[in-house]
């Protein structure tokens, strides 16, 4: 099957030309699962809740439309951050298919600012059994706690939908360390450009990437270009841990001499 | 203080040079904790039980004598690591100081053919409270196991001593990864050298190193370089898991959220 991670430059608050850049880069690109960057339609460095209010829309709003519109035409899934509105306001992730909306995750760890904006997600780490493998969502920020890849993994994912707005520079490098650890596969989306805005200025690094459970990075973009890349991989590889014929990682995990609470 | 690793190239059970060889590398250099590799004293790539069972030693033998006369005449602390003859062989680390034996752990996570020649450690992840900091211990392919440097962690150590026998190119690289998620210092002490023994044939990748919590890789030895390397560190550093005004790292964990049983 071919996964695809989408590399888009958003303009803050332009929905409707941000969720157009994404479609019209995924429209020419051919893939049985799109990742799109967290918060792909709105941007992401907010100065107060009220524009995070005003430019968040339900899980099946204007957003959904579109791109679930896309995922039925092309008959593929696809993965994308926004801010949803519901009994508060979440970062979240949602998963569209063929047949409509499949999956929703909310950002549980929150970065920095995030904080002010939105509450910290309540679903835990939700596994979607698709018929091209199991996937699980986790964004940006979850790089950095290992529970989180390792909760998708022990649950099963082949591939873990990354969506991030990546700034520091070794993160893209972090992604290897989680996908060899789990023996999963990663597809990070990240965006590129600037947002300098209310004292804030951020410029995220591209760098989108598909790696393996081997480590290897399969794809990785460039820092400053937009589109999608595309790699054939055979997610049913993840489902074997053993690294030797000695060594089974999920076997060889020894919760009984950890301290983890 | 100053934290050393000290990389050596040890012949294959020749454990009366190899143990010279490091104590006149440490002679040579002014540390306060010097961290030394995986089975510095005997080699590693052993053939048969018997093997390791001929050149295993108690923790009180002639390899901790050298090391502990030599931790006492500098008035430092040293990890090195060692085969423990003790109820049964484990691949060990000691922690040897100005007084004597300090403390011990046997590996858990065993690689390979190890699985084989070591009984796995049965004494979880014990953290020692030093004048200069607290230490933890783990050994070479731990770090693949996050709950190996998260356990530590979380039990309060400043710096994990990780004495290693390297081979694969992506392992220091990982250990950035580690260090940035616990916010912890890591010294990975590794050898040099090849050995081609019984059909397996390993040549180890030096770069030994000492990584902050920022990631920062402040010493990285090459590849093919006996020596050692020092750096002048903060080990308090270590204790705030702040890493902006809204996060908090060990704090901002959802144990409710993960599943890692």
């Amino acid at each position: 099957m071919r996964i695809a991670v989408v590399q888009t430059n958003p303009v803050f608050g332009q929905v409707g030309s941000n969720v157009r850049e994404a479609v019209s880069l995924m429209e020419g690109a051919n893939a049985d699962l799109f990742v799109l960057p967290e918060l792909f339609n709105t941007g992401y460095n907010f100065v107060n809740k009220e524009e995070v209010e005003h430019l968040s829309e339900s899980v099946t709003g204007e957003t959904f439309r579109a791109i679930s519109g896309l995922a039925k035409r092309k008959s593929c899934y696809i993965v994308y951050g926004f801010v949803e509105k519901a009994d508060r306001l979440y970062n979240s992730a949602a998963l569209a298919g063929p047949g409509g909306l499949i999956g929703l995750y909310r950002k549980i760890h929150l970065y920095y600012r995030e904080n002010l904006f939105f509450a910290a997600g309540n679903m835990g780490f939700p596994v979607f059994d698709l018929p091209l493998g199991k996937i699980g969502m986790m964004i940006c920020f979850h790089r950095m706690y290992p529970e989180s890849a390792r909760t998708l993994a022990l649950q099963g994912v082949d591939l873990i939908a990354h969506p991030s707005n990546l700034v520091m520079p070794y993160c893209p490098d972090a992604m290897v360390t989680r996908c060899l650890e789990n023996r999963v596969f990663a597809a990070t989306a990240n965006r590129i450009g600037r947002e300098n805005r209310g004292g804030t200025d951020l410029t995220y690094i591209g760098k989108s990437e598909i790696v393996s459970p081997r480590g290897e990075i399969l794809a990785r973009m460039k820092e400053e270009e937009t589109g999608v890349s595309c790699v054939e991989v055979d997610l049913a590889m993840a489902q074997n841990k053993r690294i030797n014929e000695y060594n089974d990682l999920f076997l060889g995990r020894k919760t009984e001499q950890y301290r983890l609470s």
